[in-house]
């Protein structure tokens, strides 16, 4: 932003340039916006975003964001509780929402194993997922292992799975299935994708 | 957003989905951001947000956006204020001053003519416009149109243009050149702004 713009308009610049994929030139853009939009707006936007961090917090159960001291999803008698599907971040929840195929319950991790950056199995609510399945272990029936299809995710599954093995063995443990996409194209597949989609192949 | 999800969180993400270019999934993924920020970050957010509102206000004289009375650009002593580019919007007056090359002051319509969108001369600063030329018509040197090149800028343009004409005929009206941009391939060039380009040639 070109130093003739008022310091206010440079900090709401500067301050959204932090969000995530909003370079200079959006944030001058959403500015703008804000600027052009009704004093109303602007302050519900203000107040969401103060609101937001005031009243979220984590659920003390399965550690998804929740204003409640137990989030909705935990809280719903529909749930099956014996049925415990594992996340990483709480914006994991919502795509596995969005299949209307799962009606379990989570436990978000907060991030995912990987010693390069530090985050070891402590940093992580690793320790509270064994204690939930352990307690409960005559009602939990299945750990759903939904860790992103990556590196660190995988060994986070990894080290989940051997910890459950040797805790709670009469529980079953899975991962969710690596392959093609669907609607994708052979074509653009990379090798690894390629690769699990064969390994994992099933009779029709 | 899944109406498993605190109420909070679901402001959040309906006040982020209405800037523009953000779609629901954008603003999932920034309010996932503000949430996992500290508390810090997200209250200097919400602060710049209802500062900017508060405090920027427009330029009494140019109708640039200002914290002041009268912007930066017409408070510096260095800018020529004989010589007047009238833009629409004052995000406009950014890219003008990045190029280096501007060193006169600015004069912000707030918008295009728009018969069809109800936009007439009296909802833009036209008359503040003539009559800052008019008042000062031995000083102001040029008035340099550069309002958009789109069918309701070049109106804009027009009719200043011939306002200007009437009451201030000394002046010198001039208009942003159109043409190829720089960089750009003849191949992919539209054939309004080649047609503008073949017009606007000039002798090498």
């Amino acid at each position: 932003m070109s130093t003739s713009y008022a310091p206010p308009v440079q900090r709401l610049v500067a301050e959204l340039s932090k969000l995530p994929g909003v370079g200079n030139r959006t944030a001058q853009r959403l500015a703008f916006h804000i600027l052009r939009a009704s004093a109303e707006d602007a302050a519900s936007l203000a107040e969401a975003i103060r609101e937001v961090k005031e009243k979220i917090g984590l659920c003390e159960l399965c550690f998804n964001l929740t204003d409640e001291a137990r989030c909705r999803i935990c809280q719903d008698p529909r749930r099956e509780q014996e049925l415990i599907c594992v996340v990483e971040e709480p914006s994991d929840v919502i795509p596995m929402e969005r299949t209307h195929e799962y009606h379990g319950v989570y436990h978000v991790l907060g991030g995912a194993l990987s010693p390069i950056d530090g985050i070891d199995p402590d940093d992580l609510k690793i320790a509270e997922l064994l204690a939930r399945v352990v307690s409960a272990q005559l009602s939990v029936r299945e750990v759903v292992l939904a860790t992103n299809p990556t590196t660190t995710g995988e060994a986070t599954a990894l080290h989940i799975a051997e910890e459950l093995r040797g805790r709670a063995p009469d529980v079953k443990v899975t991962r969710l299935a690596s392959g093609l996409p669907v609607g994708s194209d052979l074509e653009y597949a990379d090798e690894v994708t390629l690769g699990k989609a064969f390994a994992g192949r099933r009779a029709v």
